[in-house]
């Protein structure tokens, strides 16, 4: 199957290239390279989901998307896919990387599908799975999996979107029928974006915060039926419609109110609190703010899966922008009477050449985070005692490559319409219904500042953990001076052999692309943010100034600070990747495109390394120059790295890139 | 009505605020000094366009979108105010400027009713004013302002969207019926992307290289009737739809193709090159290429009403989410119980209210454009001798504000429908709308890459007319060297001299608030972009390299010089208006605005400054802080900036900004 696939996906897609170098590797070879340890399963899913019946749903109504979207959605269950990352004690193939996988190989196809199915699989189910037990799983889990029971994640409110801890929905806790009462106290209470909730949910796993014999204890998930057996709003519940979207409009998103709506105690998802028959509550974790975030923690996958699914959809749109940009002629050069190809225009050049290249780099990160997700999953899975270093990790790299990489999806999409002119505005073309669904992917699954602040709080604590268990605010103190010195010493190191090597242009642009030097770069700029950061918070402190306040003077650099170690995070994994590739054609290839996002990224912050004098003017016109030469050099092989995504002929329906 | 209008726009808007301090400005002000030239024309038509039905659209299908748009253009003619830009001798106002303030009114009303507006009476009757003659004036300019003839504007090609010189389509003129001959030779040369063509357009003014005696002249333009009577496709006419767009579906995009289509002689719109009765070509104008450039030139409106919708609509996105900001609230500080706005978050700040401080920055540029088109364009309805620096400098800066601005848009209401997080992403708040409808202003009426090129360009061409009149390529010579040595001089004047005011943190933040500073970095980069590329062209072309290569080696180096001259003009216009205030408090809070705007954009090109010794580090620092402290000392003000664009209430119907 996999010859058939990779032939029928790769094949005849290099007409428009130059003749293959012996020394340049083939598609197949970086594609079973990106596909990593899930490579077979996403060829198998995706040989499955081309079987499907996509309808054109351009000129649909809402309604008409919807349905075709459920469709779809049972067309995916009945390939029996979605059990792969659930419990194998109940039918599950106990495989968390592979759950988000498939989820990866549905968002090249069709994102209003990806993410109903995320509501369904990743969300509703992944709900019941991590913060179930046995009474959950073995009544749910099985309809969940096969999709005839659909249903919510029910967290989000009207007031509260990102400061989730603080939902306004009540679970009280009546001893007397030993039910559950989960109440909307308040319009803001109101359960909003709900997806499943406007039309298909029949249930929802509800976050309200429970409270037992007059004591809350904070948010806990309770399993409460939506709809009846005709699709009726069940007793007590009000479900409006959040009706048309910008896009993803194939997903029914609604609100949910609840009026004193009765379920039985037992429909406490109840893994990490509960009420036992006396009516007691009980939890293994005694800080209601501990157990809710580690809650949260078990549902790390859903914000694992939207980075690799905006990845995937991404280099969707990137497959269209450069083929496009391969074939379409425009303007001839004075002299000559042929147009130039767009793709040979430098201006070109730099609006998606840069982009691939950290599509590429963005894409091992994901990998090594999948790889480390599974592995910490599943070692919770068999009972090993939780890492919580390892798990904090985990979490802080998940929101920060959440956020990095979905703003990269958002403004790769915009460059790659653009770049597409009027064509790419056209539905038919596809760029366009990319950009609208993605857009939302900045936002759902925690907003992007939010989750930026979220890792760099993340990075603090382990700052603080390195330096002594010292109070997060006074954790500075003498050391971090030291500190402080011993970085700039290194970096002085590191910049003066560097200019040591600098003479004439050619030496300074061989120089940009030493790796060791981009990640000397990288990871300094990373250290003095988050240094300079405890620095301030510190000496902001020592002032008596409130925590309030030293927030907001330190909420911009805070968000630097995140991002400078999410950036450091994706070029050491490629560069890592890069060492563990044996084929030298493939490996040469992906130096040229680790340094081409490496030095963009050197660009785009340039005015920080030569402000902190960690690059000189020189070496800052150097970097602008590399990223010319190394656009002009990959140009070639542009249509190589797009084809290596392999993303199946039939899913790129767009006129302007039709093949054949 | 004035008063009435004010009253119900301005007011009641300012209850989120703090209490207005007696210092402060009121909207009014403010909202009466961006009306500019035609603020009362503004406020009059907007009156008009508030009294229109605007039924919901927002999950209609494309043909139903079409018919309402349509409506909606009825009714816009059946208010007069199209007359308003066309020659007074057929029925018009005669006041161009004034066309284009009308346009703008719409595109805050809805961007579907404006484009279909601008395609009726800018691009279709526009050409018609511009190129035709009183054969076609008296027959065709009053059914074409009442909108009883609808027409088209076929200009882009399949083949040719950007480099339109090269169109394939020919109107050939046969001298045995006097007649020419409209044919599309192949598929390439498809008129493509023509709104008014898929439904309603009854006429299309068709660009085709115009053949006489087997000699082409270069490309005219011809009326062609493309549909009969009863809305049929006229004989030897194939339309085809372009379907669903991302956007601006309330217009019928279309695609004609011209099988040896015959109209007589006069359908030639005759104005720059005419057939006479005996079959002879003559033309004021010597050379094809500059003929059809000279064309072009007549159509600058379309660009300038371009840049200017795009502004308003990016206005409205910003006042939705000022407003949200100023209302929404998101978490707790530690130790306080009342949630903080979102606004009073400083990184929301920096999201909005730098880009808030640019469209104040592109309005102020905007409307001196306005003044000085309608000034241009009325000296040649006059008969007055054109003045071709002034002419050529007004493309040149029309261009390069249309690609800035349109940029601008894309981004701010990219930021806008983020900041607004899942209520942004609701088709229902009017973000989503307005981000997919603006989208496609980068790419129509020139993309913008290839306008900012123009611009650049034309620079150089003024740059050689001012050394002497050298060869574009021979330019610079011995004289360049002796500007660009004056120019480093006068720099490193300022940067001493800015320097020495340096001493401890607070004299450096307000050392760059100087306006005169600001004015002159901008100028100088502008300056120094310019010469290094002349340079640099001069350099390429002694080794002997080709034209084309040259131009490919300069490309982003041009782009970036037309960049620069851009802001500069931008900057300077602003502080030319701020000079020209009275009011001390309209004055000081324009001030203040002006600054967040001029450091912003040094903080986005702050490598170039830092590489180039424009700016120390610590200047650098300074901007950035400046930054941050002028997003706090606006943000009590962000409610009255955007309440000063005057954006009627009715056409803010997004629920999460409703009042009342």
């Amino acid at each position: 199957m996999q010859e058939k696939l990779l032939g029928s996906n790769l094949g005849g897609m290099t007409e428009n290239r130059t003749t293959p170098d012996a020394q340049l590797p083939d598609a197949r070879s970086i594609h079973r390279l990106l596909g990593g340890r899930w490579a077979d399963l996403r060829e198998e899913f995706t040989e499955q989901v081309r079987r499907l019946d996509f309808p054109a749903t351009e000129d649909l109504s809402t309604a008409q998307q919807r349905a075709v979207t459920l469709g779809l959605l049972e067309q995916v269950a009945a390939t029996g896919a979605p059990r792969v990352g659930f419990d194998p004690a109940y039918g599950g193939g106990g495989d968390h990387g592979a759950s988000v996988a498939i989820m990866e190989v549905l968002a090249q196809a069709d994102l209003s599908l990806m993410v109903k199915s995320g509501v369904q699989w990743g969300l509703f189910g992944g709900a019941i799975a991590a913060l179930g037990t046995d009474r959950h799983l073995g009544r749910y889990l099985d309809p969940m999996m096969k999709a005839e029971l659909l249903g919510c994640f029910a967290m989000t409110e009207t007031g509260h979107g990102s400061d989730v801890q603080r939902i306004r929905t009540t679970a009280t806790f009546d001893p007397a029928t030993d039910e559950l009462v989960v109440h909307s106290p308040d319009p803001s209470a109101r359960k909003d974006y709900i997806g499943n909730a406007a039309e298909h949910g029949r249930m929802a796993v509800v976050f309200a915060q429970l409270v037992v014999d007059g004591r809350s204890h904070g948010p806990h998930a309770v399993l409460v039926p939506i709809r009846d057996e005709n699709g009726e709003a069940a007793a007590g519940v009000t479900i409006s419609d959040c009706g048309r979207k910008a896009g993803l409009n194939g997903v029914d998103n609604g609100r949910l109110m609840f009026d004193q709506v009765r379920v039985p105690r037992v429909a406490l998802l109840n893994r990490y609190g509960d009420i036992d028959q006396s009516g007691a509550y009980s939890s293994p974790i005694a800080s209601s703010s501990r157990r809710f975030f580690t809650m949260l923690g078990t549902l790390v996958k859903g914000r694992v899966s939207v980075a690799g699914c905006a990845a995937a959809a991404t280099r969707k749109a990137l497959t269209i922008a450069v083929r496009y940009g391969d074939t379409r002629r425009q303007f001839a050069s004075a002299g000559t009477a042929e147009e130039s190809l767009l793709l040979d225009y430098p201006a070109y050049q730099r609006t998606l050449l840069p982009a691939l290249a950290r599509s590429y780099a963005l894409h091992f990160a994901q990998e090594q985070l999948l790889v480390d997700m599974d592995r910490i999953l599943h070692a919770g899975d068999i009972g090993e005692a939780v890492d919580e270093v390892a798990q904090r990790e985990l979490e802080t790299r998940a929101a920060g490559l959440k956020a990095v990489g979905t703003w990269h999806a958002s403004a790769t999409v915009a460059a790659c319409r653009e770049a597409c002119g009027g064509a790419g505005y056209l539905a038919a073309n596809q760029i366009s219904q990319l950009k609208s669904d993605l857009d939302v992917f900045t936002t759902f699954e925690g907003a992007n500042t939010v989750l930026l602040q979220q890792a760099g709080k993340g990075l603090l604590t382990h700052y603080r953990q390195q330096i002594g268990d010292l109070d997060p605010i006074g954790m500075v103190s003498a050391v971090a001076e030291q500190i402080l010195s011993q970085v700039w010493e290194r970096t002085a190191g590191v910049l003066i052999q560097r200019t040591r090597t600098l003479g004439n242009r050619e030496s300074e642009l061989a120089a940009t692309r030493d790796h060791r030097w981009q990640v000397a770069l990288f990871a300094d700029r990373a250290d003095r943010l988050l240094h300079t950061l405890a620095a301030r918070i510190q000496a902001a402190s020592k002032e008596g100034v409130s925590p309030g306040e030293i927030a907001d003077r330190t909420q911009n650099h805070l968000l630097r600070a995140a991002r400078a170690h999410v950036e450091r995070v994706v070029l050491e994994t490629f560069v890592a990747t890069i060492n563990g590739v044996t084929d030298p054609a493939v490996k040469s290839l992906l130096v040229q495109v680790c340094d081409l996002h490496a030095l963009s990224e050197i660009e785009r912050d340039a005015s920080w390394f030569l402000e902190n004098g960690r690059m000189s003017g020189a070496q800052s016109k150097a970097v602008r120059d590399s990223v010319d030469q190394l656009c002009a050099e990959l140009r070639p092989h542009a249509g190589l790295l797009v084809d290596a995504f392999g993303i199946p002929q039939e899913w790129i329906t767009a006129p302007i890139v039709a093949v054949g």
